[in-house]
């Protein structure tokens, strides 16, 4: 139900019954490789292209999440997913093979957190006994749409971000046993005008931290509340900033409790990944593999995940407009 | 609440307390012109690219929906939107004006039923007093992306169709007067393995029968429960075909009850617009523009809206994919 001016609180407090996450070698060499249910040495995985080979990520963590949660496909009313690709295909190719009745969304990198909430809202309002909220990225089908084609082994500067090769999908379910989701604020669009590509995370802070407020705001809760708050995909530029912001607007987070899941994916001290990861298989990955491992076995309680996405096209860009971004946030809780 | 496998009923009968739809010349020249808000005479909008004036028709027509209802775009929870171009750019855009809490959908031409479903769904669960549908194409910035440059006067063959330069917009309450949703069938990804993006109404044609037989297969309706059917944009070749289906599955529709915004926006034999209109505008402007009108002057009084797409992306296409396409359906009565 409603809650606030932009925000749901879930009274039935669905449980997120099973999630799955697939990655590609970088995402392997990183500090959670042990939270990820697929780690794929290639980053073609045996696909004749890019697209099919994150359209395969996709494929393989819903159809895992569907099995992790004892049901068939056909038991599943909705799947609720979008990705970064143009017309968001490698979504509407995984709905294809999994003939589940289909919601495509988009909103980026936020991409995540808007399905768990759609999601977690259909199934807490008897709209859905089960619904599954999936999403995806690739590094190399992003850089080929959005900046150069790799071949060109164009440099970057230290504030790019690097693109997660990833999949996550949750299957989410009235009852049972696992965290809850109880609640999610949906975002504005938010443009500070910033224009350029190759600093994203500085162009999505503003957007992330204007929906924490309106968070705290329609919750009437103070950020204790939670042992953890968490960005999609900030990385270092624009974690910095979010910080500088929620010092500005005198909300008070210890930074211990805050995190960003760009900066949690990779080792980006030794890692050639610049400012840290971003693309919607980033919050996903780190989210339904790492956070909710976290959840599950009790060592947090409370997190409230805030996916941040730059709403950019490449023509958007060209023609000289500003990044509009955007951020929605859930609230997952363990379970019991 | 659900309703069947893939359908939603909404027991509250969320109000369509006003709509909005502005379009183009060749709109404008259609049978419809008297139903439409506003209807340009310049394709450019006097901005200085197609996309900005994609963006300025979702804009007003959001715009004038929101005035139309009595309300301040602060009253409004949510707007639920997408469109044709890459990365939704034209209603994110919009999103930014409207200031509204957003959710980027991507249903190619079935968005508009796609944000509808949603937004009734949220009104009439409690999770929204006040929720926004809106979604917009524009011919130029469509044949841009998807075909190519106009300046290249290229010819299409007869089954090639013409995208609709229109917008449209919808608010939806808990209460008040005017047409209500009554219930909302979710299609599944249907593929039949038709590659010629200029013969979309034959690609899209099985999706919208196999989402009217979900309807009424959840629902336990006859077609004859409806005064009116109309498919979103199959046009003269996919309308052809979508009668052929309805007879190889035994639905007894009566040709004069089934109908297509595609086919109903121009005057097919009159206007060089080949097999009819496609596009994100066109089920929208239809819908919200003449048959809303029908509703609310008691000449119609249960119609079913079937909003088709065809998911391909220009990528999907060169790399040899078939078509993906997808269908959702919801069902508007006279209020009262």
């Amino acid at each position: 139900m409603l809650q606030g001016h932009q925000s749901w609180k879930f009274l039935n407090r669905p449980v997120i019954q099973s999630t799955a996450t697939v990655v590609g070698p970088d995402e392997g060499k990183g500090p959670l490789v042990d939270d990820f249910d697929i780690v794929h040495g290639d980053l073609q995985l045996g696909q004749d292209s890019w697209e099919k080979a994150e359209r395969s990520l996709m494929e393989e963590a819903s159809s895992i999440a569907v099995k992790n949660a004892g049901l068939t496909t056909g038991e599943v009313q909705f799947y609720i997913g979008g990705d970064l690709m143009n017309q968001i295909i490698s979504n509407t190719f995984a709905a294809r093979t999994l003939t589940i009745p289909y919601l495509g969304i988009f909103g980026a990198c936020s991409t995540s957190m808007e399905g768990l909430a759609l999601a977690a809202q259909l199934v807490d309002s008897g709209g859905a006994k089960h619904a599954m909220a999936g999403t995806c990225s690739h590094n190399c089908t992003s850089e080929k749409q959005f900046r150069y084609p790799t071949e060109y082994g164009s440099q970057k500067p230290p504030t790019a971000q690097y693109t997660v090769t990833g999949a996550g999908a949750a299957v989410l379910a009235k009852s049972g046993d696992g965290p809850v989701v109880t609640g999610a604020t949906i975002g504005r669009v938010v443009d500070m005008g910033i224009k350029d590509p190759f600093n994203m995370g500085a162009a999505m802070a503003p957007a992330a931290v204007d929906t924490l407020q309106a968070h705290l705001r329609d919750f009437k809760r103070q950020p204790g509340y939670y042992d953890l708050i968490v960005t999609g995909d900030l990385a270092k530029v624009g974690y910095e900033i979010a910080l500088e912001l929620m010092d500005k607007h005198k909300l008070p987070i210890a930074q211990t409790t805050y995190k960003d899941c760009g900066l949690m994916i990779y080792d980006i001290e030794n890692q050639a990944v610049n400012a840290g990861g971003s693309g919607c298989g980033c919050s996903a990955a780190v989210t339904y593999g790492h956070i909710l491992k976290q959840l599950r076995n009790g060592s947090l309680k409370r997190v409230l995940v805030i996916a941040t996405g730059a709403l950019l096209s490449p023509l958007s860009f060209q023609q000289g407009e500003s990044i509009p971004c955007i951020a929605h946030a859930v609230s997952i809780e363990s379970g019991g």
